[in-house]
C-alpha cells in the first residue's frame, strides 16, 4: 500500500468515526501498515474528523518520524506496539466514545462481553456463546511506561482479546487492514453501548 | 422485480438502516422476493452501510445460491422460513439496535407493546388501544433449528405478530415490499427505544 | 403562499424531522394554511422523511378533500381545529419522539416545563422565569371527539400553551408561519428530552 | 481577519453544532474577533444551523452596533465580557445541549471534570490528571448583571476554567480562533455527556 492510499484510507475512516461520535475535538488516532518497519500515522491535535493527507505522516516501529518537521501523536507508541505484537495487524483505530470512557472509568482490571452475536466479528469467535474479557488499563501521559505494561499483560494471556481500554481515556482495535478494523471498533462499540444500558437497569 | 431492481432495493436499505444505527459492522441481512422460487439476499459477511449490487446474490427458498462462488448471510434460512410461511411477505430485514439487544436479552419468551399510537404501522391493527407480544426466541448458531422452532412457535398463535427478537441478537420483520418493511422495522425499533426508557423508570 | 410553495416547506420540513428522528415510520403529519378557508396537508400513510409535492393534498378548515381521489392524514380535523381556533396560526406539525411518548404515557393532565432559558422560543414569554403547563390529552381514535375534548380544554385556560401532547402519540405544536412552527417543535422537543434525564434523576 | 472570512466561519461553525445537536430553535450565538475594539457577531432570533452572512453583524466591545437596522444576539454583552477579559479569545461559542442544560440545573456553584484524556483539550493542562472546576452561574434576563457577576468570579480565581455554564441555559466557551473553540466546545460537551452517564450509575 503506497503512502498516499493509506492516508486516503485514514481520512476516511476520520470522516466515518466523527459521524459515529467517537472522535470528538482532538480525541482518537488512527494509522496504517505500510511495510515491515513503516506506518502512516495521524499528525498531533488534529480533528480526526476533518483530516487532510496533509495531517498524516510516516513513522518506524520505534516511532520516530521520517519528516522531522511533523510530530506524531503523542501514543504512537501504542500503535507501534501493537504491530510488533502482532504481525497479522495491518491497521489500528483509537477512538473515545461516551460508553467506553464511562465503563472504564467504573470498571476494575477488565470488562467482559458475553452472549452478543455481534461478538462473532471479533476474530476465532465463531459462536455468539463467548465471553470476551477486554482489559482496561490505567491511563497513562508516559506512554512508553504504558505499553511496557500492555506487552507484560499479552505475555500472560492464553488468548489475546480483540482490543482494550483505557480508563477515561477510550477503545484501541486493530484488524488486518481499515475496513477490518472498523468493523472490529463499529462491533466493539456497539457492546459497549448496550453494556452501559444493562448496566443501569442491573442496579 | 428484477435482480437488479431488488439489489437497489437492498443496497438504498442498508444506508438507511447504517443511518438510523441499526447495522454495525457486519450486523444485519436483508432479502427481496423475486419470484415464486427465489430471493435476493445480502452476501455474508459485509457492512450493510456499505453495499454495491455485488454485495447481493440470488439463492432458492432452502437458500441453495444460484452462483456457488458467493456465500450468503449464514441466517439465509430465517429469510426462506419467512417467505415459505407467509406468501403475502415480499422483503425480510434484519438489524440489530442497542433496544432491541438490551430488551431480549433481559426478557422472557415475549416483550409486549401495549398502548403506543405506532401500533396502527403493524398489520390489521386500525388502533392503539392494542396489544402486540412479539415473541424472544433464543440465539442458535445452529439455524435450521432455530427456524424449526420459530416455525412451531407460529403454528401455536392465533395471530401471527409482525416480526420477532432474537435473544442478544437483534430483530427480524417482513412487508409486502421494501417500502413496507422499512416503514415497519422503524416502527418496531422506536417503540423498543420508548420501552427501554420507560423500563428505566419503572424500576 | 401559493400550493407548490406549501408543498415544498412542507416536505423540507419532512426531511428536517426525519433527520432529528422525529418521525419514524408514517409517524408525523404538517399542514400550511393557504387562505381562509384551505389548508395545504400530508397525504395519509406516507413516510414523511421522503415526500414529494404529490404526498401533499388541499382539504378545507371541515378537512373535506378537493381532489377526491386524495385521503389526507386521519388527523386533519386536529390541524383543522387549530387553525379555526387560532387565527395566528400559519402552519402546524405534528411529530413523535422517544421523550414526548415516554412522558405522555408517564404524566397526569399535564406536563410542566419550568426554568429553561428556551421557554423564550414560545410565544409571549420574554424570560426563562416562567412555568409552561402543557395539556396531556388522552389518545383517542376519534378524531372529532378528540378535538371537541381540545375546545373545550382550550376555552378552559386563561393563557393558550404553545402546544400540547397526545397520550402515547406525541406532540402537536404551530406557528405563524412553517419556519416559525419547526422552531417551536424544536425546542419543545428540547425540553421534553432534558426532562426525560432529569426524571430518571430525581427518581 | 475580514468581515466576510469571520461571517464564513460562523456560518460554518453553526452547521456543525446543528450536526452534534447543539443550537436547537433559536439556541445559541457565535461571534469572531475582528480587531482591536471589533467583534463579528450572530443576529438575534436566527436558527444557528442555517445561518447566511446575513445573520452576522459588527458589535463594539460595548456591544454597540455598526448597522442600527440590526439587532445582536441579547447575550452579546457576555461575549465582550470575555474579549475584554481574555486578549488570547479570537472566538466565543454558546450552546445548550441536553447535558449542560440538564447538569448545570441539577448542580451548585461549580461542577467538577476530573479524570478525563479530553481535559488535555483544555489550555495549560499536559496530562488528564487533573481536576476543572467549572463555574454553574444562575440565569438572568439582565445580561450586563450578569457579566458583572461572572467578572467577580473571574478575580477570585486563581486559574480560569475554560468556559462556563448558565443553569438551565447552556454553556460558553472560547478559542484563539474558530476551529479552537469548537474544539474546546466537543471537548467540553463530551465530557458533560459522559458525567450525565455517570451521575445515572452513582446514585
Amino acid at each position: 500500500m503506497t503512502f498516499t492510499e493509506a492516508a486516503a484510507a485514514i481520512v476516511a475512516a476520520g470522516r466515518r468515526l466523527d459521524a459515529l461520535g467517537l472522535v470528538p475535538a482532538t480525541a482518537g488516532n488512527f494509522s496504517i501498515r505500510l511495510d515491515a518497519n513503516r506506518l502512516a500515522v495521524t499528525v498531533s491535535g488534529r480533528h480526526k474528523g476533518f483530516l487532510t493527507e496533509d495531517d498524516v505522516m510516516v513513522v518506524d516501529l520505534d516511532g520516530r518520524a521520517e519528516d522531522p518537521a511533523k510530530r506524531s501523536s503523542a501514543e504512537t507508541l501504542l500503535h507501534c506496539g501493537i504491530y510488533r505484537r502482532f504481525p497479522e495487524a495491518g491497521a489500528v483505530l483509537h477512538g473515545h466514545s461516551i460508553a467506553n470512557t464511562v465503563l472504564s472509568r467504573a470498571a476494575g482490571d477488565t470488562l467482559t462481553l458475553a452472549g452478543y452475536e455481534l461478538l462473532k466479528a471479533f476474530p476465532g469467535l465463531p459462536t455468539h456463546d463467548a465471553r470476551v474479557m477486554l482489559p482496561v488499563v490505567p491511563n497513562d501521559q508516559d506512554i512508553p511506561r504504558m505499553q511496557r505494561g500492555l506487552g507484560m499483560l499479552w505475555e500472560g494471556l492464553a488468548t489475546i482479546p480483540p482490543g482494550y481500554l483505557i480508563r477515561g481515556h477510550g477503545s484501541y482495535v486493530w484488524g488486518a487492514d481499515m475496513p477490518a478494523a472498523l468493523m472490529r471498533m463499529e462491533a466493539l462499540e456497539f457492546m459497549l453501548a448496550c453494556e452501559l444500558e444493562e448496566r443501569r437497569h442491573a442496579r
